[in-house]
Order: structure tokens, then C-alpha cells, then sequence
């Protein structure tokens, strides 16, 4: 063995080429260990680290990648491209793909106009501004966005959330004026929040909301948003502006006397055309028209229908005069101080990020279908500049809307032209046909609500999580049942801290596993999995399966005491021969921090007064230098560092037996 | 290669008992390789799992383990023992070890009754309360507590934080009685929170305070004690009862005309002595009696000065008078509803985690000295019962000091016994010797205090921290700069928040390294730190150092793309051969969640659009469990697992050869 040089390599010194240039072992005279050194990482200033560092976690994508190597003109192109999207599809654009815009355009269309209509009632706006909400942002994302068929629009849980909080705090019928205001107040400090995640590149925030989160939220929300359709399919009045699901229940029941059997058989007969149709769609992919025309279909039955019977019966309301025109401005209307500033800030900043992970949720998916890339923090700028504009035109939050981008990109939609198609047609609609949606029934609305959000109850995915992974589902059941019954904002805040304790409590507890020799190879495994591995006498085999940080390294000094009595207890009754030897394979602490390596000093200090070797195997780059700098591994002694845990073993075996000892 | 064999195998099924065993490939007919499979664990139930969990969570340090093989008889009496570890060492006491005890005991009594008065003053107390808290708590920690070394009593950091956060709301001159009662309650709540801790064996929590976060905190909390010294020591009467720098600085200096000279001369004299003796008894531990008895010796010295001049001068202010008697009953004190509860129940906590976190770091380096386990649960039960004991007899928070225990220590203290023998001479000057007390000096106690906290600046310990760790570095000045400018719990949660973020930062964009095989061995190692490591043509090798959770997922996914991207940009710059497989290193993976293994299966379909293998190796337990139960290992199929990096890149070289592939 290397006895004569430190087996710690520094490869910034000059004069030693051959780090690791293996050591013929000799000592025994019999058997012939080859030792590698384990090295340094090359040197780094703490400027060259910090910039490593900060590329890594704000610049994950390289994005400054494609502007090296080329001329001037071409970065001037490339910068363009990436500031907005469409110069690069724009060039090769053509009659054909335009043809298959239209086609996709008019197809979603006919599903956003009565979708607007009927989310803008949710979020307790007047329905005109769902019109509205679904012309001016589909128009500036098919220039900023990134993706090819994210169908822009409202969309029904954001539209929940934010009518479920500013009307805990006013009222949308009393105090319409300020209501409004405060929609899009809100919506621009969404804007500005997406926006802001995007230029600042911390997109990794809504990482944060995990799928589980997302699966029991969306289910609870759409489990709330069904309830409260109860209103409009029944005929109810006066009902609840609360979300929870106590009071929407005690409403609907309360107010028996309300219901109209005129309404619930028109509601009842549109909703199972709805849900049929949606059911032969989900069935057969081909047949998406089907599912993405009745909306519209229903609407125009049904209004006819009401205009023909309008002088018999009064029961079924209607939703009577919308203004004509395009867009009003409503910059004015935006709300900067005053005591509601403060609920239109996190009403905000919440269904932002909701909206945020539908929209780059969605984007992902069809991106991933066609095999090109979604870039999270350029989607986030165009759909943050999309809602920052869409406040100051009288438009309330809108992001990728699932199930209309699932149309579109059904009806064959190939670039964001289809989005512009869209809004032409709803353009068409505000100018022109506003006045035919007078004796639109409210009961249609809430039907069409209806089928849009019974296929967010995802409850494929909740057994799939249960099947998988326990804690995930618990996570999952955490934000569905905090959302239905504590409230939106709460039930998502405990879904996240839930996950993120998880995260933690992994850190704090982390696994060690002993592991052995799988017989006749140099592979070490645990010796609980593979019951081929057996153990090697005189050394007790750890793995550690977790950083060592401030948070878990008393944990792990404490456990690997524990594990070396246990291992001396277990010799001792079998008549083993004694332990001599711990070998900490460190190949999973991907980081040490000061309590980290002062629990790693106190360990081998502990160990070496009950006559034990402490040796550690492999370190990766980062903790080896720390190990180095903390003086740890001149402590350990030359024998104290090994690249493999076969070298180790061998090694030391061999050592032992030249001096001597059994 | 075994393609004939599913090569996932399960240990539980009955009839694959060699699942391991290795089989040899002979499908190129050149290359003999070695394929060992990739084991499932041993299967469990979801009971058997949570059961283990919760043990590795809860009871690591196996507390029943030793009531296994034990007849009832040797049960109760562990049991006793461990309830109160009196009882191990109490029949084995003599008179030589009580004689050791008698001395240090007495030895740290002449440091308790000086620092009692001192830091009940910095408490905004009576200087009374201190001398109870140092006869009472000693007495129920010598019969529950663990540690040998421990002297208990008033520590200055709880001190401080306790003062600084009632003084805040009450003010403790004019309305003395509330601001008492309410230092009770806060010493309650601090002894449930700290029992409660360790009943429930939460002590996880105390870990949360890195060795970092302590050494900023400290320092902050002993430049501000230091600084509200100069209260005394220059002899200024109206002084802010704030914390923070600046209230405290701006005080020092608008009142120089209550600055006195007499206290000041005073003041610097002691001080001065103080210091040198201190710095005598840290260079040569032997003479540590020197600074031990050079408190008690400057109080009895200056009363008397103080006592000889009292006719000529008032300019140096004096205790005055103190009751006689042991501690006063306060249960009737205790104050459990009203305004005032929350800022009771908050102070309680944050000085009890902080008291805790001293006692407990006291305890075990003093242990470790002397080689014994210092329980921390039961350790936290001891100190959480004592302050509740305490806030019901007159006492405030108490914990094990640093510097007494140190005195403790060095005196030759040998059993806990040392406690009972300074709770006695507490006792004996309660009951008779406080009217000497009358005239000694406010200028004193502060001195005595500055001496105490000036050894809190553990400059050396940032110094190192900077050297090895930048981060750490960042959160103590983080905790310090928090403490002295803002306040002391919220430079306590920012400097925990930055140490958490750090931790979620690491998880949300963790490493992934390129490995390349080492000449002539079967090791594969980073590329860049091993400059001996070389790419095998047609692999791109990543190894991942982190739990693929939700919080990650996407970026790994996004990253790896990344790699191979960049890795066949250099293949074609190079005239390389073609990427062809992707290995995942999953070795430090040490778990996994539903997003992580949606991630994986989504990179390896968007992998196969681009005609790329990706193959897993040596994924632990819990992530092959993950795996195989949500069917990504079938989807991987039979040349997509691996146990270990070389038997992968044999295998598959193999095979391409074997089917005519370059």
C-alpha cells in the first residue's frame, strides 16, 4: 500500500500528473492490493463557485448557450426569436398551416364564448367580461408565448379562487364597482407576479406545487365549483358567496322552496347532452367536434327555447342585456392603495400561480406530444405581460385553458395564428352578436361549468398515488379536503407545507444501510436487499443515503453508535471475530456543511477511544474539499480514504494480516 | 446477457432463491460479461413500513432495546433508572466522590450567586429571582438529569432574550407585578414546550438551529448584552429598555451627563480584574479556581468599598434591600388567559428552545469528554420538568451554563451531586446572608456580566466557518446582524429560514455529474475532478446526488436533456461515435416521489423519440420499489436496469456488437 504518499490529490498542484496513478500494495508480500487515490476537485475561486452555482440554479437552460459562436446579425436575430416567438415560425408560415388554424380557431371559439360567459359568472363577474378576457390576451400571447397550441382564455379554478376571495371580503352584488376594481387590481398583480418569476428566473416556485398538491386541489375545487352549480341548476336565488363545502350545502338545502322544476328539467336534459357528448369524445379523439360544438349548440337551443316560451313562464332566469363593443379601457379602474390593497395583492399573487402552473402545465404537455420545447420562464413573461395588459382592458386572469388547448390541439391547430383566429371571432361576437345572448338561461351556464370541471376530479391519478406512494396521497387528500372544507388559499398553504415537511423530515432522518460483499465480485450492496451480500468480518459496511447537514448530523452520529453496538453485540454472540473497522460509504451525501464535518470529527474520535478505525469511501468533489479544508482528512490518517469500499477492504485486510493481527 | 430472465427480481417469491446468481453472457460470443440483477426489497406491508419509519423518525436511539431478554425484576429497575438516573450511579456513590463533589459544587455556587443576581437584573428582575432560580431547578435536575457535569441555573443568552422580549410589551418598572407573572408564565410555557419536545421526541426541532445560526446568535445577543452594560458601568439612570444597536447606542450617548465618574473608575477597575483572572484561568485550565472565585471575591470587596464610603458619595448605585427566605410559592402567579397569554407563550417557546439548545450542547460535550451518552430526549424531559418546577417556585428560566459547567468540570466534579451541594449554599445565603447584599454595587453585576458574555464571541469559530463553508458563513452573519439590528426572535427565524432555504435550494437544483470509466479499472468517476477518467464512445454516463422529488423533478428532466443535447453537439464536433445510451447513476438517488417518476418515464419517451436507450443503475430499496410498482421498469425493458455502471456499458457494448452496430 502507498504508505509512503498522501493518497489526497490536489490536481491544481503541478507536479503530480499521475494523480491517480494506481499503487502496486506490497506490504503483505502476498497479496497485491491496487489503491486509487481519491482527488480534489480542481481549484475554484469562491467568485468561479458562486457563479457555477448561480448559473445552476437561475440558468438551468443555458440560455445565453445559442448566442455563442455567432456573428452579430444572427445574435440580433436569435435575440428577436426569443423575444418573441413568433419571427420563428413567422417565415416558413404558409396557406396550408393557416388553413388548420382557422379550422382549430373557429373550433375553440365556439367553446370560449360560452366558456368566458359561464367562468366570468364564477368568479362573480359580469359575464361580458369573460367575452372580454377571451379577446385581448389570446392576442398578445400567440406573440410572446412559446408554445404552438396552448389555447388562451379564463379558466374555471382560477376564476373560483378569485371569486371565492375578494368575495369574502365584498360583496360582488352590493358593491359591484369596487368588486371589479379589485378583479383587476388583482389580476395585474398576477400579471406582474408571473412576470416577475419569469424575468427573476425563480420559476422553480411553482415547482413547489407538486402534482399530488395540484391532483387534491383541482378535485376539491372542482368538487366546490359542481356544489355551487347546484344554484343555477336548481334555480335558486339566494344562495351563499362562501366556498366551503358546509354552507354550499346547507344553502342548497335551505332554500327548497326556491327551486324551480322548469329550471331543474332544462338543466338535467342540457347536462346529460353535455356530458354525453363529452363522454363519445373521450372515448373517440376523433370525434373531439362533437364535445367542443355542443356547448355552443346548447346555448343557442336553449336560448331559443327561452325566447319561445318567454311569455309563459317566468321561472327560468335569463342573462339578459350585455353591452356591445370591444374591450373598455380600465386602467383607471386599477387600485394602488386603500385598505383592500392588501386582499387584491395575494388574491394576486394566488391565482397566479395557480394559473401559472395550468398554463406551463399545459404548454409542457402538447409540447411534449410534438416533441419541441416549452421554455417555463419565457412562458411565464408572456403569460405575466398577457394579464398585466389584460387589467388595463377590462380582462380578469387567464392562462392555457386544458380542456380547449386539448381541442385544439385536436382540430389540428400548428401555430398561436389559431389563438388569433379565436379572438377574431370573439371580436365578432362583441361588436355584432351581443344582443342574441339576452335570453341566454343562467342554467345553461352552470351546466356547461358543470362538464367542464367534473373531468378535473381526477380520481385515476389519486389511486395511482395511493398505489405508488403512500405520503404523496396523503399530500393529495391534505389540499382536497383542505380546500373543500377549510378554504382555498389554506388548503393549498398546507398541501405545500405538507410536501415541504417531507422534504425536511427525509433530510432530518435519513437512511443508513449496511451493506456486504456480493460473493465473488467487488460490488458492495445492502445486505437487508440482496441476500447474496454477506458481511466481512472485522468491518462493519454504511452507507449514507442523505447530505450531512446541521439538521441530521447529531441523527447520524447518534445512529452510527448505535449501528457499532449493535454490530459489537452481534460478534460478540456469534463468536465473531472483532470489529475493527467502519467504512462510511459516502458516494450519496451529496454535500457536508460545518456540523456535518465537526459530527464526522467527533464520530472518528469516538470510535478511535473504543479502538476503532473510522474510514470514509469515496466523497464526492464538493465534500471531499471540505473534508480537506476542515483538516478532517489529515485527522483520518493515511489509511482513512478510499475510492472504493473493495479497495478499503482489501487494503486494510492486508495491513492487518502484516502486522500480524488475526 | 440474460435476456431469457426478467432480470427485476423479487426476493419474496418463493422460487428464486439465487436470484443473484450471476449469469454469464455469451451473446456476442466474444465477451464473457457478468450481469448480476437488480433486487426488489424484501416486501413489506404499508403498516410494517410506517412502523420502521416511525422508529428511524422517533426512536433512534432505540430506547426499549435494552428491556429485550431482561427478566421483570432487571426491568423495573432499567425502568427506574432511566426515569431517574439517580439511580445508576447512586449505589456506587462514596465518599471520595462526594468530597470531589462537595468541592466543585462549592467552587461553582461562588460563580452561581454573583451571575444569579447579575443575569436576573439582565432579566429586568429582581436581582432575588436569580438566586432562586439557582437553588431550585439544581436540586430536580440532579434527580432527573443525565449528565454528570451540568450546573444549572440562569444562563445570560435566555436571560437576555426572555428581557428583551416582555420588556417589549410590559414595561418591568411600572407594572413590576405583571412583568413578574408574566416571566413565570413564559418560564412555564418554556418547560411544557421543552418536556413536550421530548415526551413526543421531537428533538429533531433543537437540530434546526445549526452550530452556525448559534455562533451568529450568540455574538449578536453578547455585543447587545455588552453594550447594556454600559448602563452600569457608567453609571446612566435613564436607559431604553430596547435591544437593538442603535436605541441602545443613541442611550449611551444623549445621557453623558448621567454619566458618573465614581462608577465609572469603579467600573474599569473590576472590570479589569475580572478580565485578567478570566484570561489567566483560559491559558492555564489548572487555575481555573482563579477566574472561578474572582467574582464572588470582586462583589464581597466592592460591597464593602461601597460600605466604607456610603457617608461621602451617592454616585454609585447599590442593590439595596433583599428579602430573607427561601423561594416564595408563584403557582398563584401563573397566568393562563388575558392579552398578554400569546406574548407569553411566544417568549416561552423561543427562550426554552434556545435554553434547551445550550443545556443540551453543554451536556454532551461534556459527556463526550468523558466518554458517557447524554440522553436528549430524556435530557429535554429534565430541563422542561425543572422550568416548570421553577416557574411555580419563583424561578425563571433556567438551563446547564457553559462557562459554570466548564468550572464544574475542571473542579473535579464527578456526579450530579455537585448540584445539590451549590443548591445548598444557595440556600444557606438565602436564608442568612442577603442583607450583606445590601450594598454591592449595579456596577458589579454589570461587570460580572460583560465578563461572562465576552467569551460568547467565538470570532475563531465564524473565522473557520468562513474558511470551509461560505454559506454557513452567510447564515451566522445572517443570525448576527439580525440579532443586533432587528430583534432577537426575528434574527433567530431569518437565520433558521436562510439554513431551511439552503436546504430546499440544494434540493431543488441538485447536481448531476458526468462520470467517464478510470483506465484499466471497472471505477467510473467524475470527469471533471478525475483527470484519469475517459468517455466510453456511444454513452453519455450522468450521475445524479439527489432524491428526485417534485421540487426537482423538472429541472432534472430539463438538464439531463440538456447534457445529451450538449454531448452530441461535442460527438459531432469531434467526429465521435454516436450517442446511443443514456445511464443514470442512480446510487445517491435516496428516494423518489410520483413527480420524479413521471419525470423519468416522460425523459426516457422523449429520450426514444430521439432513438436513445436510457438505462438505470443500481437504484436503492425504496426508488426499485417506486419503480417497479409504477410499472417504469417494465417500460424500460430488459436492458434498462443495471447494477452497476461497468456491467451496463460491458452489456450493451456487447449487444451492439453483437447486432452489427458500430
Amino acid at each position: 500500500m502507498g504508505h509512503g504518499t498522501n493518497r489526497v490529490e490536489d490536481m491544481s498542484s503541478p507536479n503530480n500528473g499521475t494523480a491517480l496513478a494506481a499503487t502496486a500494495a506490497t506490504t503483505a508480500g502476498e497479496t497485491i492490493v491496487e489503491i486509487h487515490s481519491v482527488c480534489l476537485p480542481p481549484k475554484k475561486t469562491v467568485f468561479q463557485k458562486l457563479r457555477k452555482r448561480v448559473a445552476d440554479v437561475f440558468f438551468p437552460d443555458d440560455p445565453l448557450g445559442k448566442f455563442k459562436n455567432q456573428t452579430w446579425r444572427n445574435r440580433a436575430i436569435l435575440g428577436l426569436q426569443s423575444l418573441f416567438p413568433i419571427f420563428t415560425w413567422g417565415s416558413q408560415y404558409d396557406l396550408k398551416l393557416f388553413w388548420s388554424d382557422v379550422v382549430s380557431g373557429l373550433t375553440i371559439a365556439s367553446l370560449a364564448i360560452p366558456q368566458g360567459i359561464s367562468y366570468a359568472k364564477l368568479a362573480n363577474l359580469p359575464p361580458i367580461v369573460g367575452l372580454y378576457s377571451s379577446f385581448v390576451p389570446p392576442l398578445i400571447y400567440s406573440v410572446l408565448g412559446s408554445s404552438r397550441h396552448l389555447a388562451v382564455g379564463p379558466v374555471s379554478i382560477a376564476s373560483l379562487v378569485m371569486g371565492s376571495m375578494l368575495s369574502e371580503s365584498v360583496s360582488p352584488t352590493q358593491e359591484s364597482i369596487l368588486y371589479l376594481k379589485l378583479a383587476f387590481t388583482s389580476t395585474f398583480f398576477a400579471g406582474l407576479f408571473q412576470a416577475s418569476l419569469g424575468l427573476l428566473r425563480l420559476g422553480f416556485v411553482i415547482d413547489f406545487l407538486s402534482k399530488a398538491t395540484l391532483v387534491g386541489f383541482t378535485a376539491g375545487a372542482a368538487v366546490i365549483v359542481s356544489l355551487q352549480q347546484l344554484k343555477g341548476l336548481l334555480g335558486i336565488v339566494h344562495f351563499t358567496g362562501k366556498m366551503q363545502f358546509i354552507p354550499v350545502m346547507s344553502s342548497v338545502f335551505n332554500h327548497r322552496s326556491e327551486w324551480s322544476w322548469e329550471t331543474i328539467v332544462m338543466g338535467i336534459g342540457f347536462l346529460s347532452i353535455l356530458l354525453t357528448t363529452r363522454h363519445i369524445s373521450m372515448r373517440k379523439p376523433k370525434l373531439f367536434w362533437i364535445s367542443a360544438a355542443s356547448p355552443l349548440a346548447s346555448v343557442i337551443i336553449s336560448t331559443l327555447l327561452v325566447f319561445l316560451i318567454r311569455s309563459k313562464t317566468h321561472a327560468i332566469s335569463y342573462i339578459g342585456h350585455l353591452p356591445k363593443g370591444l374591450n373598455p379601457p380600465s386602467s383607471n379602474m386599477l387600485y394602488f392603495s386603500g385598505t383592500h390593497l392588501a386582499l387584491a395583492i395575494k388574491t394576486g399573487i394566488i391565482t397566479g400561480i395557480l394559473s401559472l402552473t395550468e398554463g406551463i402545465a399545459v404548454g409542457r404537455t402538447f409540447a411534449s406530444l410534438k416533441n419541441y420545447q416549452v421554455n417555463g420562464n419565457k412562458e411565464m413573461m408572456a403569460i405575466g405581460f398577457m394579464n398585466m395588459a389584460g387589467s388595463c382592458t377590462s380582462c380578469y386572469v387567464t392562462t392555457g385553458s386544458f380542456s380547449r388547448s386539448a381541442v385544439n390541439y385536436n382540430a389540428g391547430a400548428k401555430t398561436a395564428v389559431s389563438n388569433i383566429v379565436m379572438a377574431s371571432a370573439v371580436l365578432v361576437t362583441l361588436l355584432f352578436l351581443m344582443p342574441l345572448f339576452y335570453y341566454t338561461p343562467n342554467v345553461i351556464l352552470a351546466a356547461i361549468i358543470l362538464t367542464a370541471v367534473i373531468g378535473l376530479i381526477d380520481y385515476q391519478a389519486a389511486y395511482k398515488l395511493w398505489k405508488v406512494d403512500k405520503f404523496d396521497f396523503f399530500t393529495c387528500m391534505c389540499s382536497f379536503f383542505g380546500v373543500l372544507f377549510v378554504s382555498v388559499p389554506l388548503g393549498l398553504a398546507i398541501a405545500v407545507g405538507v410536501s415541504v415537511m417531507k422534504i425536511l423530515l427525509n433530510v432530518t432522518r435519513p437512511n443508513t444501510i449496511e451493506f456486504g460483499n456480493i460473493r465473488g465480485t467487488e460490488i458492495y450492496q445492502s445486505l437487508g436487499r440482496y441476500r447474496e451480500a454477506s458481511r466481512i468480518p472485522g468491518f462493519l459496511i454504511l452507507a449514507i443515503e442523505s447530505p450531512i447537514y446541521f439538521a441530521n448530523s447529531t441523527y447520524l452520529q447518534e445512529r452510527i453508535l448505535r449501528w457499532t453496538r449493535e454490530e459489537e453485540t452481534r460478534v460478540k454472540e456469534n463468536n465473531g471475530s472483532t470489529l475493527k473497522c467502519i467504512i462510511l460509504d459516502m458516494t450519496a451525501v451529496s454535500s457536508i456543511d460545518t456540523s456535518g464535518l465537526e459530527a464526522v470529527f467527533e464520530l472518528r474520535r469516538r470510535l478511535e477511544k473504543q479502538s476503532l478505525q473510522l474510514v470514509l469511501v469515496n466523497p464526492v468533489g464538493s465534500v471531499m474539499e471540505k473534508l480537506h479544508k476542515s483538516k478532517i482528512v489529515e485527522s483520518l490518517g493515511l489509511s482513512g480514504l478510499y475510492l472504493t469500499v473493495g479497495e478499503a477492504v482489501a487494503d486494510l485486510s492486508s495491513t492487518w494480516k502484516a502486522h500480524g493481527q488475526p
